[in-house]
């Protein structure tokens, strides 16, 4: 049993073709091929290798990382790799750096706000690797004596950022703009006069996000030349005289809307690895019953493992294909705002800001379920779950707070819904409130178990679901003569109804891609089963909400909690298939519990040896503190 | 402003006398005492120092936590401690050790498991500690084969392990029984021979239960002297007869109530940390409202902020009297099996493994949710947070996993509604699935938000979606043929149905609190509002259960919403009180967001500065790979 493949009999039962299901999860046959082809690449490099990350010491791992970024580079460079190529080896190296923020944040900021001449100034520069940019925009505390705190790659690596800052000319606060700063000399890479910067110290977990150097900035008479505030929007001109460009402010919503599409994807590369891991180990752990004496039981059979498993899966499959749709979205809006038409953006950026909560939420609180999954081996370092867990959850908290984000879509929705009476049409994923009559008042049809898996059924539920909550939102708020005090004091209700909006955004565009052709055998019906277990888990976990509206009756609920059972046996033999289908090499999931194999305890057993603890079999220590204790000589021991 | 209690203006505005607060929160005045000198005694001692545990490698953090243990137990024998002080004293320097077990497990296991010869044998030598023990269970695998995994203390210092095999006399099974084993020689401490024995590798998080040696241990043709089986309930004679003595097999169930009461009290002091934490660092921290231009106001002011942090502030309380309660339940049901009564143990049983379950889940989220609380500083390990939720999480899966208890729960719900034709009457927590037929149709009355403050009103519609879940159960599981097949099949709805007895078991608990005498001003009031608003978030939240059975109307699913935020507002000048109750020392919280005097921002600049990679400006790694890469030198580098 050493050898082969532990999960053959598994695999052997899934009803549907893996191979197409790998393309339909990939995005394309391109993707995929780019994607099988690098992460390959990178998985058979030792250069690359990540599972000794944590036991190395802060300054170990962080300078492990630089090897590694200037490695990459130097393949990168050796093998000609293109844009696309470069940034997926970049994401299967699979450890946060500084060449993240550099082209994730430092790069599109110029771009998105740099005057023509300011790009072509620095964004050779910055392509070549010439510079190494940073984005600092948080402060450490508030009040204006404040230092910059937290930006990635600024503590130790960046020669230049991104500062936002308070332009004040001739007295008069023009509020904040962003301006490029040159932090270090490019020769010995010592800070520059009057510039104080240094790492902000240890992050959550072993290894993980503490690769990165985020860092502490502060300015003592620091002067940033006049042609370095990124000029696209607002200028100063020599004399020092302020003004507006004839650029719309708006440009800049398009790039919020870029990166959170960007964490969206994420999010479900993220949660499936999570699952890809927990599934194979549930496969492969076998139990006894709770009554003794019955034959040992492969957990995934055990239904309360299903319905913390299952929706889980289905949320990566539901994540993925909303990202691919907000890529569309984000293509859309930048055309139409070439064109000036601005009439989809705040509709965009609401609908981004929204689902960068959902899901990076649910991706979080995914990762350690699987955890807590795999019973006490999840929380082995060697499971890779602890780590994707503390690497992923500040995704919660960056790029904008879940909650306070949460809070611009409900402010959104509550404004759509006002517009209504005004005669304006909502646009995009907000278009069903223009039935808002229809949805105040219609009745779920549904009669037996079956029923619930037809899209129009779950679709009109999620719908009236999300339209009553912003109605009575809506209804509650103008008992208020302060708005503003209103909608604070009401701000509970309004963050349940955002997220009731946004879960139809994902339910929906979910039913959007089962509309289209999808090639391979069963490869369709599988994706079925995964986006009705979803819908179906919100609609048992959201019960109250669907309930006290009125949207169906408790019989309709329990008889969707009965479909989703069924769901659960219909998915089951497809699980491991499932997850073979995201075409992890062992190297990216970084777990044995999740290893493609299943030989999971010979793997546990051999690791757990490597461990520094190991290196001597009497352990350091034991003759100053254990001895003496043992020997009851510890009132003369000096400790 | 930089010296000072940055928090005064906080403390002013209570509403109730915090000193009384103290010893109602530690249950009596000499519990304060004696929390109070002990928490202070280790805080003031620089040996117990922790803020350094991040930064350390695994062997060195071993290593340290070696020296602290050796140290408590000079210090425990030098003031000479009593039992209590001793325990205290290990409490407060608040880092896992060997100890745990020793103390936890080894000593409870040969005192509820050893024969009066086999105590006497053993305890002396446990106590003084000239052994050291630990309790050994879990396997690696699956299968006869497999290692032992996961004992605390047995990796690198237990010279002793009671380890559970199977016992098998004349080719028979008997099952798994109890065997003290001795693994290392006490002079030495190598490993006896045949035995292999070690640590399993690194854990979730920076220090955190690193400073654990979970174990590996297999055995070569190990051979364990016969009267080393643990032989209370059952024996092996000289001649290798097997045979059960008179004293009843249940006996062992009391252990398992005494160590899941220790784990519900660990809960409310781990949560109640976190809250300290985070409702300390909401009052400190300001932020602009969405609308910019507005004051900055303290972010616990915000409703959504006041919504997530209030009802962790209300489970702290909640957990402390419950866990409380169950001291109380211990020992009743130990002096009622002296006296031969097991009339109450299975509901005993039942009930602090449910309890058990429900807290360790709610502890685990809700220090994580604390530390979104706090934003992005939350993510610091100097924040506290991040190790504070490392170490505890796996409280959930030790000591039994928590789905699998709650399926034990759920079992003993069944069987109770099921005896109940058969008039036994029901027992302790479950006393009231008597009034099954009342709870079945009794409708709630509540008309106008205050209502919902009436104990007898939250009571009874807590107890009636119990029963009602219940029963909903047992009606569906006597549709099947093979009622363990049905039990499988409902598995899912079961753990509901227990999640909502346990929920009741502590909402009734608080409200019996509430009956008892409680001195000091303010005092009773305030514990009033917490038990409201815990017993109306949990209603909120599982607005779902309380509907689909009927037990309340949608309106009155609104009203109760409502007092919710009523309840909010009268929490709020007093939060910050309700944390300084718990008379936690800054050493003990190790959180510089939760600092008592909420001087923040100057002490993380401070400590940001402690992290190695700050020990030069120029980091380690510069010339080789970062030099290079700017200056297009990669090519020729060596990397
Ligand atoms: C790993 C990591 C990497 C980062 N990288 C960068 C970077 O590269 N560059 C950079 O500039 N920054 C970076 N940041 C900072 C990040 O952008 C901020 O942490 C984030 O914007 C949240 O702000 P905050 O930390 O001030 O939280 P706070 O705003 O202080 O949040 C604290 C609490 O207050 C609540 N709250 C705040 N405002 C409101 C409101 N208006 N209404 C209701 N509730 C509110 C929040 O919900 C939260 O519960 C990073 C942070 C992390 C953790
Ligand atoms: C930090 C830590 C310290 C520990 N210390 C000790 C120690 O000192 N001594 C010791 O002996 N052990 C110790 N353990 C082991 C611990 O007791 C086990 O991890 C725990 O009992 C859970 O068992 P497991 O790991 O085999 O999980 P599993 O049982 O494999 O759980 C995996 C999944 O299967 C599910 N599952 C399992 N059985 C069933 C069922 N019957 N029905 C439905 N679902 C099921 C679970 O819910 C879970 O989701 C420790 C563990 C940890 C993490
Ligand atoms: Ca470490």
């Amino acid at each position: 049993m050493e050898g082969g493949d532990h999960l053959a009999h598994e695999r052997k039962k899934a009803q549907f073709d893996v191979e197409a299901m790998k393309i339909v999860w990939a995005g394309s046959r391109h993707a995929f091929e780019v994607s099988d082809r690098i992460s390959k690449l990178v998985a058979s490099d030792p250069a690359f290798r990540k599972d000794n990350r944590p036991m190395l010491s802060r300054k170990e791992l962080f300078k492990n990382t630089l090897r590694k970024a200037a490695y990459a580079w130097k393949r990168i460079i050796e093998l000609r790799l293109s844009e696309e190529e470069a940034s997926k080896l970049r994401f299967y190296v699979d450890e946060p750096a500084f060449t993240d923020l550099h082209w994730g944040m430092f790069l599109p900021a110029i771009k998105g706000q740099g005057t023509e001449e300011q790009q072509q100034k620095w964004l050779p520069l910055a392509y070549k690797m010439q510079i190494i940019g940073c984005y600092a925009q948080t402060e450490l505390g508030h009040g204006s004596n404040s230092s910059k705190w937290w930006p990635g790659g600024l503590g130790k690596i960046s020669t230049h950022a991104v500062v936002y800052a308070r332009l004040i000319t001739d007295g008069q606060d023009h509020g904040v703009h962003g301006f490029i700063v040159q932090l270090r000399s490019l020769d010995d890479h010592s800070p520059l006069p009057g510039i104080t910067v240094g790492d902000i110290g240890m992050k959550f977990g072993n290894g993980a996000y503490n690769t990165m150097d985020n860092g502490v900035l502060r300015f003592d008479h620091v002067r940033i030349p006049r042609d370095q505030m990124l000029m696209k929007v607002s200028q100063v001109s020599r004399e020092g005289k302020y003004s507006q460009s004839n650029v719309p402010r708006q440009l800049v919503y398009g790039t919020m809307v870029f990166v959170r599409q960007t964490i969206v994807a994420d999010a479900s590369c993220a949660l499936s690895r999570a699952v890809c891991i927990a599934t194979r180990y549930s496969a492969v752990r076998r139990q006894f019953g709770s009554q003794n004496g019955g034959p040992e039981t492969q957990v995934i059979d055990y239904k309360t493992q299903q319905s913390r498993l299952f929706p889980l899966l289905a949320s990566a499959y539901a994540f993925r294909f909303v990202g691919e749709w907000l890529k569309w979205l984000y293509t859309d809006v930048t055309q139409r705002l070439q064109a000036n038409d601005f009439s989809t953006l705040p509709e965009a950026h609401a609908c981004t800001a929204g689902l960068k909560s959902l899901t990076t939420a649910a991706t979080a609180d995914g990762i350690e379920e699987c955890r807590k999954l795999c019973g006490g081996h999840g929380y082995l370092c060697s499971s890779g779950l602890p780590e994707l867990f503390a690497v992923y959850v500040p995704a919660c908290t960056y790029e904008g707070d879940n909650t306070v984000l949460l809070l611009q879509v409900a402010r959104f929705l509550v404004k759509t819904l006002s517009q209504l009476g005004s005669g304006k049409q909502p646009v995009g994923t907000t278009a069903y409130m223009g039935q808002v009559e229809h949805l105040m008042q219609c009745h779920c049809n549904v009669q037996k178990a079956e029923d619930w898996l037809k899209p129009a059924v779950i679709l009109e539920a999620f719908e009236a679901r999300s339209a009553r909550m912003s109605v009575a939102c809506a209804k509650n708020l103008s008992k208020f003569t302060n708005p503003e005090e209103g909608f604070a004091e009401l701000s509970g209700d309004l963050v349940e109804a955002a997220i009731a909006h946004c879960q139809l955004i994902i339910v929906s565009k979910f039913i959007e891609k089962l509309q289209q052709d999808i090639p391979g055998k069963g490869v369709k019906q599988q994706l079925g089963v995964l986006c009705n277990i979803y819908a179906l888990f919100l609609l048992h976990k959201h019960q109250g909400d669907f309930l006290s509206t009125g949207c169906i009756t408790p019989k309709q609920a329990y008889l969707a909690n009965e479909q989703l059972r069924a769901l659960y046996s219909q998915a089951r033999p497809n699980a491991i298939a499932l997850v073979d289908a995201f075409n992890y090499t062992d190297h990216y999931l970084g777990s044995i519990l999740g290893c493609y194999d299943g030989n999971v305890y010979p793997k546990l057993y051999e690791a757990a040896w490597k461990d520094p603890l190991n290196d001597s079999v009497v352990p350091d220590g034991y003759r100053e503190y254990i001895w003496p204790m043992l020997k009851q000589q510890l009132r003369t021991a000096r400790l």
